[in-house]
């Protein structure tokens, strides 16, 4: 059941009369109806019962005489984490495994085949902390650590790619990674997380990991070439640059991000991302609340944090679905083709008209 | 006196009750306040009698030890064209400059400092016609055009900076320029266009001039260190993060756009850039139909225009002013404190982490 909650969309829905709500359409989401898509009545009934947000949206392009539309059903998951921070890390992560395991089985019971979980998904967003342990325990091999096995056997089951962003260790190094598992459960690739942020607090992530060394990979896959713009890189116009110069048709933004830094912009950066490169983007983030204890040789000092979630998808000709809910746990369904991306970029020519050979040589300049 | 215009703003004015507008404005313009100035009684009162719409706000930083606040007073014009578009070009262009002379008394009475007008405001923007007689009277020295000199005189007399649009003829070659002009009436500048729409149809530009050759200048004037991005230049990521790398404060856009084309992600995308870069972004638009009747040898053809105003400034740390009318004549007064540039940046490091190193690698990869 939808509880009242802060958000744009529930401050204005019920607000607005017919025309009002198709003028605020037509500019906030780039088209007057949301094209919305029906869902199944067993899906309604079980996210009624487990308060999970499940919407589902399309974007269809046009016609074209030498190609068939390439729809894809792709999937956003938002959830909170289940038990306390304090208890202990196995349990926490099998807790996370049920809820999210819930949630993905809807997801392909509505034929979902592209599905993206949360930055750092399996665990809570400890970093916040600035420790290292106990929290080393959720880090873990990119083939075959306890979560990315996990998705491996459903991602099989269910004929779906799944993109998990976990902690990666590599001998003894943490990273911040995502891994493409494909839809017969084996490992497509991984990229690691681009851009850290820095900043002195508790945001900082430079403790932990380094910047990712694997560039900006576009996976191929079953249902499109994908690849993956992990939080903190959404705010770097080249990270999302890059991964249509190496021909991207959806680019997935996996977040941990807070309310009290990015929530005012959260709505212009992915969505600007779009339509400056042709390509759809799809935003998620975590959501709920986050309490830690740290004991100190001075004592316990507390961190609270608290996640927004309002993922969304953004088409390349700058149309967008609304977002999930702020505070619930959430499954974003959409259905997008894909030819709509080339279609966009034949419209428009920013790619055309981009003038990089110059930018390469004004860049080279200023790095001297 | 207001009319009743489609925008997203006046769908939701007067809808939402104080709970709702003060989250709806947290989200959507970056904070729960306007934080509007005070305009004088004249002003008022001239811009009700003149249908003009005008709006005042204020964008101020922290207070810091070492540096006082750099207040600067920006004005953003828009006007729609006055004479229909076949009568005579000399009287076309006196009738816009009456216009907007009385436009910029009204600014300066206000103090405003640093004023920008529309891309190439001092004319109907002709060039849907694909025709380049008999407009050619329009074009002009970007130092002694008519339109150049006129606003020289306002500049030197109001103690304003004025960023003016034009269409700039140097030995017979067409440019579409940015004239900025300095507070004694003398040339700081001039920037030309970088990015040329290209598509096929009535809004390609290539057939009238070249993409620019300035680069990425930034002008250091009495009032803030300020660049250029015209128009479809904005859809441009490198674009904007130039002049970022060549430590511009502020940087307006000055646009003709229109409704069926951009104004869904109008609002995303100068707010982006100013987040993106740690800058100020003055975007504006023209405003008001255009009707042209285009002799051919099969007949006469028609052309209608309707651009959408809707200007607004965005902070670089994410807030932004409402918009300007999407229908009528518009000043838009804003001041901005530019320390708020370097302690935004400061805060959230986004140069820091920009690997500009790479991407400057990467990109000249591509281009090979």
């Amino acid at each position: 059941m939808a509880t009242k909650e802060r958000s744009l969309e529930n401050a204005i829905k019920t607000k607005l009369n017919e025309r009002e709500a198709k003028e605020f359409n037509r500019i906030y989401y780039g088209r007057e109806e949301h094209c919305e898509l029906e869902l199944k009545e067993s899906t309604l009934t079980t996210c009624d019962k487990e308060n999970i947000d499940v919407q589902a949206y399309k974007f269809y392009g046009a016609t074209e005489e030498a190609r068939k539309p390439r729809l894809t059903k792709i999937g956003l998951v938002q959830h909170s984490i289940v038990l306390p921070t304090d208890k202990p890390i196995k349990d926490q992560q099998e807790a996370i495994f049920q809820k999210v395991k819930n949630i993905i089985d809807i997801a392909a019971s509505e034929g979902v085949q592209l599905l993206c979980l949360q930055e750092t998904w399996s665990m809570p967003f400890f970093l916040c902390t600035q420790q290292k342990s106990p929290w080393i325990s959720f880090t873990e091999s990119a083939e075959s650590g306890p979560s990315v096995m996990f998705l491996r056997k459903l991602a099989a089951k269910y004929d779906m790619v799944i993109i998990s962003p976990i902690l990666e260790i590599e001998e003894g190094v943490w990273w911040n990674t995502v891994v493409v598992i494909g839809e017969s459960g084996n490992i497509i690739g991984k990229h690691r997380k681009n851009h850290l942020p820095s900043a002195p607090g508790s945001s900082c992530e430079t403790p932990f990991y380094s910047p990712g060394n694997t560039g900006h990979p576009v996976f191929e896959t079953k249902y499109g070439r994908i690849a993956i713009n992990i939080c903190y890189g959404r705010h770097h116009a080249l990270n999302w640059l890059m991964f249509r110069l190496n021909n991207a048709e959806i680019v997935f933004n996996p977040c941990a991000t807070l309310a009290n830094f990015g929530e005012p912009f959260w709505h212009a950066e992915a969505r600007n991302a779009a339509i400056a490169n042709g390509y759809f983007t799809c935003c998620l983030n975590r959501v709920g609340k986050e309490h830690f204890i740290i004991n100190t040789e001075d004592g316990d000092n507390v961190v609270d944090r608290s996640y927004f979630g309002s993922g969304y998808i953004s088409a390349p000709d700058g149309t967008r679905t609304p977002s999930l809910s702020t505070v619930r746990d959430g499954l974003l369904i959409t259905v997008v083709d894909l030819n709509l991306c080339r279609q966009t970029r034949d419209r428009w020519g920013f790619i055309m008209t981009s003038r990089l050979d110059d930018y390469a040589k004004e860049l080279k300049e200023y790095v001297k």
